[in-house]
């Protein structure tokens, strides 16, 4: 077990030297995201990293080709060309150069021109003479034509200097003193299961403090139909209840943050959201029982900008905005437009398919000129839910497994505990091991005993509960076991998000071979990897070489909306340009569902 | 004691007859108005009656003059020229013909065009293959762009007909099924001490209802300046609790009328408020402490168009409306731009001068081509308040008083009881008496009974507290007394409001015989006579013939305003149109003001 640090981003952490990882990897699996368009593929040259000491192999032929000689010098190495061998320091060079980095993924460039803004003007008191009411005088200096009634509720007489904060052209509040300097806004990933949030200083568009939770909406169901149902059969007090439930989760983030950064709450203005259409419109309070049964038609989808006490959230300034990225329709929302922005779907000329897996899986194909995009509900196995061992990505949770003849199963547990169970990356890991070494055939069956010759070296991990064939992988203060239901819940898993791939690749007419890359988005994307991908088939081996990560572009997404008015509109034009396959009433799906059950490795 | 009957109004009242009080006079004191805008001179032949049935004095030659033939053998009569001798049925006529009528006041003739209106739409339902977002197919077949978010949260997913709800441009609800028929709105006058409000039907302009109560603010305050010293003392809590009373008591009113009514508040989309400039601030929440204090200038004074719910108003619409018609300064409010324009001083090409009467003298003044307004500070005392015996006008107040050398004093007490005090129009009937039989001199001071003769009439009346002169006028469970003291408050406040007007008058260059008329507005300017107004030296003798009443104008200009656009936009220019002279800094005011302290009757 070694170590690696990152002295200037505060970050350190332990890995193992394992055959063949490169340092790209280890990054992006630690979610320390470097640009790498190639995909790790040593041909773009510009996942650069700077060498600040440490072991690490040597300078190669083909990282001499791709850096300057005064970069040579100064030590920057390419981090997928490069493979640590010991403890290691290094700093990300990119960063520092070109880019504004968010934790946790890539950001593209972008011109900083945020939709909050502020701007100070001098007021000179009434006389007895000219009694200008102050409304007039705060109006005139402002160059807007009355001061909105909330507005109106803040202002005191008295002379000297004010600070109004502006939404785009609309003065939103009124604040004493020359206050320019302190201006934040928030960006926000509210997934199903996760939310994510980062404090933006807005004057310079850095990341000022990170926050991530588990969405409270957990204790109404773990995915958006069961709580769809909740609200269904709870009316306006459970739809109440879920929109409390994640603006609380809200509140506490951001208090979280303001406290660790000493900086009040009142000076946050705008909080960006991108996430799917179910928690958008449980954010706002909207009914979202239209999205859970057909024909899958929202309330909205358009961006929103609303103000953010309306909807309850009380942990920025009284008269902060909340923003809500654009979505496509019920199935492919906010999140997913953000992530095909984040990945340049709006302005590539190649053909690439960006794609999210999780609960469900969003799968966005671009040509160059069209952009369609099909939602494949693929249910919580792939994140490690309804399997018997599964458990969430804590302490105690195999990440990663190994099978070989001699050694038997090789496990990797979070934590370096006893194993507990078997977490998203895990499972995934697992069911491509048992493929490769054929304990599962083709068709998703276990393998029977009494059909291997004796002294095959599977035999002992083959087990039976009553008739039901198991695997026994590990064994901690329990077996941990993979069942026939188990498989069952994966191979539908995949077959979803497989035949969705497949689907909208055909809509398009296109192949397999015609895709220049596979992005692979979404927190948990980033900790599948491409091995477990292509060796589950979730993911076509013909795509192997061209799947590359952009960790949690939802994020960045939200990020770019609040620094950037520009990003915006590209985000609502970008939406706009979506069709959307419904692959339920597509020609031949159910057959390609059932093809796309099988394991093609 | 007689009645007159007003059957198509249910509307039948007791009155004396009195030698030379004419129908209009006894009509105008019951604040049933008729149009009448000489004033009641007999010359400009509007004030028509009806003549249903009873005793009223013969078809006069002048009335003969001004009637056709056809209207003389249908029982039209000119009620200035006619005089009731006993019980008595009418009807008014040009109400029925010519205006909309509101109790309490003149209304003048408008374009109807409410703010608020309904469209029907009626809506498919999505399907598979086109899962168009709700919001999209209501806001296209609605003609607008997106819905806000409070319409948003309305929406259910569901086929069929709705109804948006517009204020002017904007989509402000949505309800299911065609609610068209359904469409009212409120009309408020705020008065310091009184507050009125008139349910409207939105589609026909029909006073549906009306309402009076007590500002609930009494109890932090008699007048503005105490509650705005209320707010000094107490902080934002002390601007909460104002606020909060004032709403309370619209929220109560609101429901009374909808429960007497059988209409559910909800089909309430509007409130229409007029007010002084201090219940305008209260009313909204908005901090109103510069208004108390030089250079008096207050935080707004222009017109608001605010979410009701936003301010507390809540027995309306969920996403109803209120608005505050325009004000032109401190002390120049909403009420009073809404009465200059009843009265019509926008478009008038003569001279006028509007006076509303209250613990505040508010006065205008159109030569025509230019407005020039002042405020003038009275007190309470013309309303019976900081006086010895004074009361408001409820059972057992006198409102009226006669002086006589035989009979002594004659007393008109409310409720025909005997009488516990003095209501204001009492005040200024006693004061009236005391002048003209010279129980008072011109400076204000009471006679000296050592200074009369033996078997004065006035003597029996004079009477001493210690060295304290005082007037006995009437005896019931205790003496009522006119002191000395409430001699020295009538006369300020006279001196204020006269001073005001001479002042007003002297700064656009005019006399008071240049005057084409003098118009009384307010709910008290309405129960004071043109014999206690010039009787007491509070409008000059020389006016006296000029002297007419709107009524309640300021109620009037917010129903004007919930009725019609156009208005709106009219009493805002008019309103700019202001200007405003501040007396306190006017050359020789503090002279003036002394001049003016003499009863000059």
């Amino acid at each position: 077990m070694h170590t690696i640090a990152l002295p200037r981003q505060t970050i350190k952490f332990s890995y193992d030297i394992r055959e063949g990882e490169n340092l790209l990897n280890i990054l992006v699996d630690q979610q320390i995201f470097i640009e790498s368009p190639c995909g790790g593929r040593g041909s773009c040259g510009k996942c650069k990293i700077k060498h600040l000491g440490g072991d690490l192999t040597p300078l190669s032929a083909d990282e001499k080709e791709r850096l300057t000689p005064k970069e040579i010098a100064d030590g920057i190495r390419l981090a997928c060309l490069s493979y640590p061998t010991g403890d290691l320091e290094i700093d990300i060079v990119d960063q520092e150069e070109n880019h504004q980095v968010l934790t946790g993924g890539y950001v593209p460039e972008y011109e900083p021109n945020p939709a909050i803004r502020k701007e100070t003007i001098e007021i000179i008191k009434p006389t007895l003479e000219d009694q200008t009411p102050y409304e007039l005088l705060l109006a005139t200096a402002l160059g807007v034509n009355q001061l909105p009634w909330d507005v109106l509720r803040q202002i005191t007489m008295g002379e000297g200097t004010y600070t109004g904060v502006f939404n785009q052209d609309q003065l939103i509040g009124i604040e004493k003193g020359d206050t320019r300097e302190r201006l934040y806004g928030v960006a926000v990933d509210i997934g199903t299961t996760t939310v994510v949030a980062a404090l933006i200083d807005l004057r310079t568009g850095a990341e000022i403090d990170s926050e991530a939770a588990i969405n409270a909406q957990k204790n109404y169901g773990q995915d958006v139909l069961t709580r769809i149902t909740y609200v269904l059969e709870h009316g306006k007090e459970g739809r109440n209840q879920l929109q409390t439930a994640i603006v609380d989760s809200l509140n506490e983030m951001l208090n979280t943050m303001c406290e660790r950064q000493q900086i009040s709450p009142s000076l946050i203005y705008e909080i960006a959201i991108a996430a799917n259409c179910t928690m958008m419109h449980m954010v706002l309070g909207v009914d979202p029982l239209s999205i859970g049964k057909a024909p899958y038609a929202p309330i909205f989808v358009g961006a929103k900008d609303v103000k953010a006490r309306d909807v309850g959230l009380t942990a920025l300034s009284s008269f902060g905005r909340v923003y809500c990225l654009p979505a496509v329709s019920s199935y492919i929302g906010a999140d997913i437009v953000a992530g095909a922005y984040v990945a340049g779907l709006h302005n590539r000329k190649d053909k690439v398919l960006f794609i999210d897996i999780g609960t469900n899986g969003e799968i966005v194909l671009s040509d160059g000129e069209k952009l369609v995009s099909c939602s494949c509900a693929a249910g919580p196995a792939l994140e490690g839910m309804n399997i018997s061992c599964g458990m969430r990505a804590a302490d105690g949770a195999i990440e990663e497994v190994r099978f070989d003849n001699e050694q038997g199963f090789a496990l990797k547990v979070i934590g370096n505990i006893a194993p507990l169970g078997l977490c998203g990356s895990g499972i995934m890991a697992a069911i491509r091991e048992l493929l490769k070494h054929e304990f599962i055939t083709a068709r998703g069956n276990i393998v029977k005993s009494e059909e291997l010759e004796a002294g095959d070296p599977r035999l002992p991990y083959l087990d039976l509960d009553g008739k039901k064939r198991r695997i026994r992988i590990g064994e901690g203060p329990h077996k941990i076991l993979i069942t026939q239901g188990d498989v069952r819940q994966v191979q539908l898993a995949k077959s979803a998000i497989l035949s969705g791939f497949v689907a909208l690749v055909k809509a398009m007419d296109l192949s397999f071979s015609d895709l220049d890359e596979v992005i692979v988005a979404g927190q948990f994307g980033a900790h599948l990897s491409i091995e477990s991908l292509v060796g589950t088939d979730i993911l076509p081996q013909a795509v192997r070489d061209k799947i590359t990560y952009i960790g949690n572009s939802s994020k960045t997404g939200a990020y770019l909306a609040l620094m950037s008015l520009e990003t915006r509109r590209e985000m609502i034009k970008l939406a706009r340009d979506f069709s959307y396959l419904e692959l339920s009433v597509t020609k031949g799906y159910e057959r390609l569902f059932a093809e796309c059950s099988q394991f093609k490795v």
